[in-house]
């Protein structure tokens, strides 16, 4: 199918005005075809005013219908994904497996979603029985729950354009909260966002839901998404990004008459640490569980390990010299966007001279492409120059040696917020592991224990959040069933009549 | 006992340095001794760093310790009731049977959290069970749970010095989930602060505790506050005041290098909604009602209905002629301070001169002292003035006739964020109800049928909040045990061996 290149607002096709913009073909740097609009304040209004109006419908629409509904969602986006497997690649240079990949991901989500939403136990329901004959004053009856929180926007990636994209965990969390959404569609891969839309906005008719339950909106810059955040019917804001984005729309948010939550996932450098009797035992190894994951997706993932701590002393020559061989054997590959490709050039000429060269592997033919790049310095030189723990996206570490388990834990500390932390060890390494954990537990979202960061499993347990800068809110988190709580508020109800109560209040 | 008048620094009274301060005599106006200091930057930087080493300990409490702990605040809380019933009337104007009741509040806040962390089932512990055997990748075994977040800051009000204060929920509720708290007292009511703070750094003491568990500090200014909020270890900060001073300390936290969560309870006029059965069938009983409530404390609850909407027809004048009588002989007391007194008689001028005069009482001898008073307008001079629905804080309500139930709500649709809805119906009311119940559940923490919006019962499902600017966060509750989950945030462990894992994730 032929994308339209048009806006989805609240169920209606709209072509839209300029200025135009193309995504960029990854292999070539040439634009690909169609042209897309950019929605003006008016459109985004439009869409606005069509989302609130959906609220007041869909925010009382039964639980069995809004699960039936996400699971349509599901249905819908899979009859795409052969469509998608045509597009993405040219968009973001990800090859097919890792769209079906990406594209399964997307569906169990919805499909999780549901599951939840199937009964309103999520909402948290209580009941505190009153007593009229208390004294000195009656005790009232009060019973309270969750409640959807209103319009939500929502702006996705460029680096997953699926599982955190226009039918991404924000969206879905949303939907299944009761909130209507907006998204603004990332301009490098407008046309999987269409795509995408047309599955999204197909759900919302087959369910014969408001039409304002879903929008979708292009824009060449960032006007449109500033008005969707500023607009006083949007209550809250899903982000996945850039740090210097994401603190943009904190701020925007922040700034506001009226303040709302925004959820942005923004940088993270993910550290590793290698514990001394694991370093000995299998350093080799570890290097090669390390430089997969660094290189997954051409580590343009949230959760790409991008420093990785040792103690100088047995294994560490091992471990850096497999580390060196594999990076200098890396396959090149296509990076998502011209910028990432430049910000990712810049970052690694900033390693090469501040720190030492442990290899790399060079580029390829195409405008975007890169090679794998590793880099070595001393923890001593991370507490003198923080600026090198900076997040550098795409396929690089840098190995940061330490004189001792007691220098590795000072420099953890110094360390901002993170996604994830991961411990590499042995059995003798308890003692060093708990100091290491005891540090990361006030640090990020997830331990990892002899594994890889990326790879996040979508379930109830996951945690995909942490403290600032890794996202605006460690408190909650983007991935698993506790999403869904970032899209909700409290609404107690005092001796209200049964008959008046939600119904999942009553009796 | 005198009061010392110095700060409590983890577990040691600080003398300190000036400037100094006095509470003011609310009957008399005078100073009351003794002159309370004024912490510096240095202070609040010891204080701070304090609950910084304190948290490495407190987060690791055992269950059974941390709620022990809490029971014993209490009791130390109680032990100092003969002492608040002295001090707090001359430096409130709030007489002995509101000291008293307002500190049993006090004392069940403390034991109602104990009970709840008792065990750990409040940290949402999940577990997602790994399969090592998953095809096409492992699946790996994740378990979460919701962790302390770091040291807290709390801001008491003026108006509730016991169950909002020193000791009051923000401070129950840090406490319970793990959180050091450092207090800034109110500089109104310096002397029942100090009591408090006794109690609560005694009951820290008689754990055996850290010191930096509890901190306590006196300002004659915003220096220490915004000190504060500003200081890269604190990790959240609960403030229950004015809109003014909420809102800066929202933008104080939005604006730092790393934002931190901010719960402000500010401004609220708790909108009334007399339908015209409930007025027709009982309007001088609504209007009882009612003024025993705007009364309650002198109005000075956050709970005070300051917004009563009646539709013009049968009832209305014995509603109007009822509610008059009662402001009439309303008993004049005196404010909670000078300020709040100025805003009062600014506030109540506005409405003279903008609105009619429904009935008022004179103000007695003191300098502080008020009489009640009630003004009418109609729906649409508040369409057309959204000003006159701005709080005044005090022993005053406005009474808003509409031409219709339909203009009624349509002027709650225009309302801000509000801490509570009321609203009073009788059978013929239903189709009326719902309207209006349509409207407060997007815009109400709680709602309130046929009774008044004061008294705040505590109890597991209560919750007291609502859209800004009545909160910061509509999305939780500084009331109830929800109150909790503010000070925590999620972290999750991937494949982490079981001696490694918290007690609660482990088999």
């Amino acid at each position: 199918m032929e994308p339209a290149a048009h806006h989805f607002v609240a169920g209606e096709r709209i072509a839209g005005q300029g200025p135009f913009f193309h995504a960029v073909d990854a292999a070539t740097g040439k634009d690909l075809e169609p042209a897309y609009p950019s929605a003006d304040r008016a459109l985004v209004d439009r869409a606005v005013a069509a989302a609130a109006a959906a609220f007041v419908v869909y925010r009382h629409v039964d639980a069995p219908t809004r699960a039936r509904f996400l699971r349509r969602v599901a249905e819908r986006f899979e009859e795409r994904v052969d469509d998608l497997a045509e597009r993405m690649p040219r968009e973001t240079g990800l090859g097919e497996p890792r769209v079906r990949g990406e594209a399964a991901r997307t569906a169990f989500q919805f499909r999780m979603f549901a599951d939840l939403v199937e009964t309103d136990a999520w909402r948290d329901p209580r009941h505190d029985v009153g007593d009229p004959a208390r004294e000195p004053n009656p005790k009232p009856d009060v019973r309270s729950l969750e409640t959807a929180l209103g319009p939500v926007a929502v702006f996705g990636p460029s680096n997953f354009p699926l599982a955190y994209g226009v039918a991404g965990g924000d969206t879905a969390s949303a939907l299944a909260a009761g909130c209507p959404v907006i998204v603004k569609a990332h301009p490098a891969h407008p046309g999987v966002s269409e795509i995408v839309g047309e599955a999204v906005a197909g759900a919302v008719a087959d369910e014969g839901l408001p039409g304002g339950v879903f929008s979708l909106l292009f824009d060449a810059g960032l006007d449109a998404g500033e008005r969707l955040v500023t607009h006083p019917d949007v209550r809250a804001v899903g982000f996945t990004g850039s740090r210097g984005g994401g603190r943009a729309l904190m701020d925007l948010a922040a700034g506001r008459p009226e303040p709302i939550p925004v959820y942005t996932e923004m940088s993270s450098v993910n550290p590793v640490f290698v514990l001394p009797g694991a370093l000995a035992a299998r350093g080799p190894d570890i290097a090669g569980a390390i430089h997969a994951s660094m290189t997954a997706g051409l580590g343009q993932m949230c959760t790409c390990p991008g420093l990785v701590f040792l103690v100088e002393g047995n294994g560490f020559d091992a471990f850096r010299a497999r580390l060196a061989e594999l990076v200098d054997t890396t396959a090149p590959g296509d990076m998502l966007t011209p910028g990432i490709h430049d910000a990712f050039e810049k970052g690694t000429s900033f390693l090469g001279e501040h720190t030492e060269r442990v290899g790399g592997s060079d580029s390829g033919s195409g405008p975007a492409s890169v090679g794998a790049s590793a880099f070595a310095t001393t923890a001593r030189a991370i507490l003198e120059n923080p600026g090198l723990t900076d997040e550098v996206f795409g396929p690089c570490t840098l190995v940061i040696r330490c004189a001792s388990v007691e220098e590795m834990v000072e420099t953890a500390r110094t360390l901002e917020g993170q996604l994830t932390g991961t411990i590499h060890a042995d059995a003798a390494d308890t003692k060093a592991a708990c100091a290491v954990l005891e540090v990361l537990e006030t640090k990020v979202g997830r331990i990892v224990w002899n594994g890889v960061p990326t790879g996040v499993e979508v379930g109830p347990a996951m945690v995909h959040g942490g403290p600032y800068p890794a996202t605006s809110d460690g408190r909650t988190t983007a991935v698993g069933t506790r999403a869904i709580h970032r899209f909700t508020r409290l609404v107690a109800y005092q001796d209200l009549p049964e008959a008046l109560l939600p119904a999942v209040l009553r009796g």
